[in-house]
């Protein structure tokens, strides 16, 4: 039942800035494409998802990203999502060498080729942001 | 065993016009582009799914179709068939408020990023056919 | 961010009553089940998924409940869901031969382990109700 | 469209055969327990998976039961099924050495808690068949 | 090649005690399980996952851990692993209402049946060690 | 711990050496792509997966690339990796017509749509590698 009240949107309005906060002009591009397909489900990503989830105090948003990255890893074929959040992990505080290593560490769990893909898109977003090399995360130079 | 006794050829050619009816241009053109590396599997998704199971009557092709969509919008990374599926949901009767309704509940069970995915392709195939924008399904205008 | 407000109660009353109306005693006892150990999970499935998505007219109940089977039955791992969803489905109207019929056609997107397994719980509700054998589907008697 | 032709019938005879010839007692059961709640899925599977598609001689049935472990391995929640095809695997001259050999190689692509769970029905099928410990597989004694 | 060398038993005992601060008894067990069923992936277990990746320094235990139980719960068919894992989670210093937050969280993303099985697995698990119940982490009190 | 002993060393070359026996220029290049964003995980894929697993004589090459198709059919979502094992699959011996009545093999346990697409993966390697048609494994001239 759309919640067209006065809450529901109260819960669509702080959605929408947390998503925005967290995600940027990336994350508002997924609500916009949906708009006119499917209204309904840009609402509830917003004022569900962000507007009720996300808020919460009992997780850090940095640690709710780390969840996130390793939910996509794992399900795949989630590469447009995995861009939109990776951007949002560097917003929240996740370091480069933090993300790439939580990868490397999801691939004992999801198996390599999860966790190459990931990583590829990671490769693209941190490469837009000039954050390319990564350290190799273990005090040495980055290179193999 | 590569049936190609008279009963196998009346399979595949109620397979054929099943599959027709249903896909149209779009699910025959899957089965060509099989034909050269994998005939054998071009010839079981026709005369098996298509001549075999699809045609039962013990459930609606409308019904048939709606799982179709649930299923490889679960999946996941079946961009492919389910622009296929999401056409053939159209000639069989659903309509684009169920299909974009029936991803928003798949998103309760199989999660956010799948029922986006696979709302994207319906965007792309509606779009195609002038179905946009759909309406939010709530008795609302479409926007959010 | 835990709505305590009356438009949250509100949902919440609605989501349960929607809840209770399908799943009857068989949901509700999940929704327990989670009291002690995640009562916001608990309180969002029924606020969100029921209270929310489920109310909503564009897609039928017999319709949802046929979406929610495909899904639970392409993801696998699944059995407590599918009991209670099962048991759902019947009470929303789905026939016994239709369920079995659209897990089959299922098994053609999702294969054949999962069809099984998710015919199986099947077997198992519907055994508990007095409703097997089911019919063949096909206007021949049950049996292989 | 159940096919209740001679035709039919010769393909649901040949893949019976075929398929206690591989699976014996414990795939038989599998088939016997679908009977009364979805006849025509244990049909499909007799007829088209063991009568169709296992006879052709393209693949020799030792490797088609090695992608059937890792088909099933990789899907999880298939412990049933597995159980069953671990023995089919034996039958046609898989190695238990090459088994879990197999499993670990899966490990690489799949994650480590897939190829656990497979090996511990591994571990259940050739331990009743007195078949353990297996060894290491690389010239040295079992054990770690 | 099973690596049989000083340098390769350094990696499993590093492994071992790494595995062991982490997992506990309950770590071991599933080790100790695949000894004689599939020496080497016990091994690779210890030696590769616990000897290499997990005392890299880019990632916490913490983060790996909750990177971990992400996984686990998108995976889904997993309720050995995540037991054993849940209790490397409270033991590497997250907190029940942490766990269970990213449990909820997770659910956005894979949907509420993973997270309901994974959330269950917890309540076993914390039931154990009298952390029941949890509070629902929004500094009102437990229960719905 | 990064491995930068001896040991380590050898392990890496030794896994390279594998890598490109089977993979050829196709697998060092994802090796390539990975060395800025994540040398771990670049090294880990050579020194473990290559310099350890494959080269164990348990399994022959030809088996580890059946599993290793079969894996990432069933995964989805792999297309980047299917290309690249496809090579080494034909490089270590399995035949063109092998390759594709596994993916149809596969089609009975995890779906048309992976193996579908799976199967359009390897018509995209096969013709530049001038195989195609590939015949219809059953003894008949190919095409459906």
């Amino acid at each position: 039942m759309s919640d067209t009240s006065d809450a529901g949107q109260q819960r669509f309005d702080r959605g929408m800035g947390v998503l925005e906060s967290i995600l940027g002009e990336s994350g508002r591009g997924i609500i916009d494409r949906l708009a006119d397909i499917s209204p309904e489900l840009a609402r509830q990503i917003v004022a569900w998802a962000f507007g009720e989830v996300y808020p919460r105090p009992a997780l850090a948003l940095r640690d709710r990203q780390l969840v996130t990255l390793a939910v996509l890893t794992t399900l795949g074929g989630t590469e447009t999502e995995l861009e939109v959040h990776l951007q949002g992990a560097l917003t929240v505080g996740l370091r480069p060498e933090e993300i790439v290593e939580a990868l490397l560490h999801a691939a004992i769990y999801c198996g390599m080729p999860r966790a190459i893909n990931a990583t590829l898109v990671a490769k693209k977003v941190f490469g837009e942001r000039g954050l390319l090399p990564v350290a190799a995360g273990d005090g040495t130079a980055g290179g193999s």
